[in-house]
């Protein structure tokens, strides 16, 4: 298993607020004197290991290595995906990161897998998106394209565009907007709302409160300013004047983040009127001062003829990702330091098996696929909770545990029954539902 | 838009004559003493972007550029020719070269898709083969391998054998030969004659004259000896005495330059008889001291023991490509600079807009396939032709404007009417034909 | 063809037990002080020409010449594999190893195709894997672990588990376990027993003599140990003493090398009860020094919980891959010199041309495949063998000429036939059969 000194960037959650900041400034400096740290990472080897294919992604990460010196070396082979025969992403991690390279970029089609990686490489990892859980490099590129046009994150008013449910881009830069301070407006294209679990953990964790919002009408997004919300942490007198029957008034945008209809993970839905952007869109005066912002690859959400527009900073946001992943390619492998503290250790419990019965719920999750064959399942509580919540240590789907179980007596109880609090914690085992602690062989404590 | 100052090589009419004569000098110069210039690109990349299969042109351009100190990123990615979902070739060649490298190698199935990436990229760009237009590193190499066996270029007798239709090598080759002052020998399998658009360009642009010729029988390649044909611009007296009767006799052959059937692009066409350069070939004593090039792959049209033959120079092409690559390289990078002036600025007028009704008649032009998206079509007109010549100026396929218009009247008129020369050339609105402006909404003017 | 004095490592045969020992020292002395040696082959290019996807294996070697501070291009091309169309091995590897690389790397699918490669690239070739013939680098990796794990390999008792039919990695070992003295259990799986041609090779070339034996009951390989075999070169005495009714006990295990079924190689054998090392097989006594090898990729014969015991090498295995594979290659580079002779020149005669009726049986020898359009076949003459045995020069696979013709009077004869003495040696032509000999054109000679 991995060093446990050793950093890895799974989620934008391994990097502290501070550490963020202090990372955009190694970049500013890593661009603008590009020739004086040509040798700095001289003899590291990179490997990006891409499970699921990305040109840009991969290439963005082999150029940041090449420039500070370094060597790569790639696998970029759709057939490793098959998951009936074939070795398991922990054996290649393992060998791959033993002597081969000194830091590995993973991609990989299913949610959790880049955790399962770090756990089992040597050195470290960086996640190049796994499944529909984070894409962490592409979050931090954003901030700092952001970050580098408007001189600051917090107070922005940041508009995310088209489909936000199926995008793990958005999901990852909604956490880190909320985090630094930003406010979201979510413009989604009917049917690609954000989901449930995104709105709950941008409240829980980062006290983000939603109201429905009313924006400047914006040509070209029409079809999605309906569903209009208002996102915000840091506006609570405001809002607390709010009421269901009113709604935010957006008149100034600071970013509009345009995103493609995520077609590879649909089950055929209509994206017949997608939004698109074009230079009507930017007529409008609410949008003076708008940076458009795109992931890339665009398809047809933003029109051509917006390219030339000064406002239109996509492609910058593709150029500085090459400064920004030296940064961090850098501080992984030791050859900068941060000043920054790292983030704190997470407020959660240790992992605990989750043996007895627990299953994540999310099928996509690595424990569900490939590393079934070898994966411990493993759940992360939160014991403050009620009923306690717990979280896949892989994935981070959450799971309500509404009954807990003590191996001694092979009894359960609901979670609140007093006599949950005489087991002690490490020896608790929970479950989803009745049906599930009978199923591995428990039997109802009497009521009490 | 990418930088006016910066060179590509998209065609080989991109370099003058004295350029490339120069660059042979620095190749010979690389070649000679490897390690003194390997350094010489220490912290440049290339990006080779590969929208169809090539190892060998790829692994040439990667070894150059390796073997000058820089770095290499390469996408080779068949997914990526797709051309109903992803990405746009402009969009890719301004992430790619934007930040991520500082020269792009674009191979791309498309006719004109390596203008389009000089057009869109920041840095230069060398065109590795765009569909059946140019590839115009393998015409250098040729050339600088022909030139260094022979120590010259001029009054060579050239020998070309084969597929001379579909071969955008052979287009190439034929334009630079006539450029340098060698006499061409065409000898083609029945069916894949030199096409009429490569003869016209020939005479029009290098005053080639073409007559009849008599080869000395070469056994293994007779099939093809029957259309012989010579192509010349340098023996005007000679040819002067020929008639269509007579026929040039070729007695002396300087090089054989065979080629494959290339079948990728035929339509079914027999291949049974396609020749077959053998042992043989070489005993005819006006092959004595003839040379026998490639461009390779071979399939069948060598025989294997000819492989032997000191006349045999295809593995040297290729091992000579390496050399010319990197002086290419380090010339469009700025690493070298050269004596030699650029090439003038052609004689044809600047691009105008086609949008009224022109549309470029070649079907695998980018403009008709994945540029239809984002492309303006662009035409360069060659206003002292008659009727009026228009070249599109991606794929340079040529169309007659037979009609020209004017919008503030919207009445079109033969090219050759007294109420053209009236309209200022900028406004002028080309048509091939009636139909066409007809459809475009213009009235035909009446009759003077 | 290629440079007679460069060194190629296509068999384990190509290096001697010297060399071999020398390498490893050469190892260990660049992974301690990895940094010292980052220049060694700086300038340098290796090529990977890999016509069957390895993933591990590439990455390895690419890895190692990085870490020695050469470049490397890469062609790993499944569509290359495809016989009907397309460049000849031999093609490819003049051009590659020609100017644009120093070393190539080469797997393919065709027993013998490292052979041919060597033969026509001007620079060294390293075999990476071809068909079921070797894959010496992989062997020498493993000698290296065993030997640092160990201390020596003289006097090793390793046990063969699993699939010793089909894996290449087995074979190669076999050989190497027997040159080094170490003895050797096999343990297969029923049906997948070691090759007759292996044991007969480990007879004649190493003198192995082999006995039934008897291996502690060693739980999950269980369904492999009733055909437990003994093969040594180093106990004649002890051995003398076993009758066929006797088994040779083997109560001490030095290694347990598993290895999957090669199911690419299968034609539908039955796997479902493959043995299955896990924790309880590492609980006998026998093998409480043994270490656990495996070549990788795992699949199911090896427990995921078995990874943490102190005995498991097989990662290691892979990180050793590394080192071993600079010191290879910075050999074969001429960058560091080795004391230690090269192999004696074989005993056997100089090639012989088989033309006149010799065919290899091996049907995925290369000389039966893509080869057929170019090789020339060639046999090696064991001569002193009755019948006299050839062996294809290309992929080994031996034949017994039990006939013997000559050109000059068309008449063949059994191989012991007194007339054969007769014929120079150079001048005999050998046949399998005198169905074999009649079909060529030859008569038998009347009886003598």
């Amino acid at each position: 298993m991995g060093d446990p000194s050793k950093r890895d960037l799974v989620s934008i959650e391994d990097l502290s607020t501070e550490e963020i900041l202090e990372l955009f400034q190694h970049a500013d400096e890593f661009r603008a004197n590009l020739s004086d740290w040509s040798d700095v990472c001289r003899g590291a080897i990179m490997a990006t290991l891409f499970f699921e294919p990305s040109t840009r992604t991969r290439l963005s990460f082999e150029s940041a290595m090449l420039r500070l010196g370094g060597g790569v070396i790639s696998a970029a082979d759709k057939e490793s995906t098959s998951r009936a025969k074939g070795e398991s992403l922990a054996d290649t991690v393992r060998v791959v990161g033993g002597s081969y390279a000194d830091i590995l970029v993973v991609r990989h089609p299913e949610d959790g897998a880049a955790r399962v990686a770090a756990r089992y490489a040597r050195v470290p990892v960086i996640n190049g998106g796994d499944g529909a859980h984070e894409h962490p490099t592409q979050t931090l590129c954003d901030l700092y394209t952001l970050w580098k046009e408007k001189g600051r994150l917090e107070g922005l008013e940041v508009v995310l565009c088209g489909d936000l449910r199926y995008s793990r881009t958005i999901h990852s830069f909604c956490y880190a907007l909320a985090r630094f301070g930003a406010n979201i407006v979510t413009m989604p294209y009917a049917g690609f709302e954000l989901p449930d679990y995104v709105l709950h953990r941008l409240t829980r964790d980062y006290g983000v409160q939603t109201v429905a919002a009313s924006v400047a009408d914006l040509p070209g997004l029409a079809g999605s300013s309906n569903a209009a919300a208002y996102l915000t942490a840091s506006k609570p007198h405001q809002l607390a004047l709010f009421t269901s029957l009113t709604r935010f008034e957006v008149n100034r945008i600071d970013a509009i983040y345009m995103t493609r209809a995520q077609r590879e993970r649909h089950a055929g839905e209509d994206t017949a009127n997608y939004p698109r952007l074009g230079r009507n869109t930017l007529g409008v005066e609410a949008a003076r001062d708008a940076r458009v912002m795109h992931p890339l690859p665009r398809v047809d959400e933003i029109d051509y003829d917006v390219d030339d527009d000064p406002r239109s900073i996509y492609f910058r946001q593709a150029e500085l990702g090459v400064p920004m992943r030296m940064a961090l390619m850098a501080f992984l492998l030791g050859k900068i330091q941060l000043r920054a503290r790292p983030p704190a250790a997470t407020s959660v419990e240790p992992g605990i098996a989750g043996g007895a019965g627990l299953r994540c719920r999310n099928e996509r999750c690595i424990t569900n696929n490939e590393g079934v064959r070898y994966l411990q399942r493993d759940f992360r509580l939160r014991a403050e909770e009620s009923p306690p919540m717990l979280a896949c240590a892989y994935c981070e789907r959450e799971i309500e545990a509404r009954f807990v179980a003590q191996e001694s007596t092979r009894l359960f109880h609901p979670h609140a029954a007093p006599a949950v609090q005489a087991i002690e914690i490490a020896k608790r085992i929970y479950f989803e539902s009745e049906a599930q602690a009978l199923a591995a062989g428990f039997q109802p404590a009497a009521t009490a």
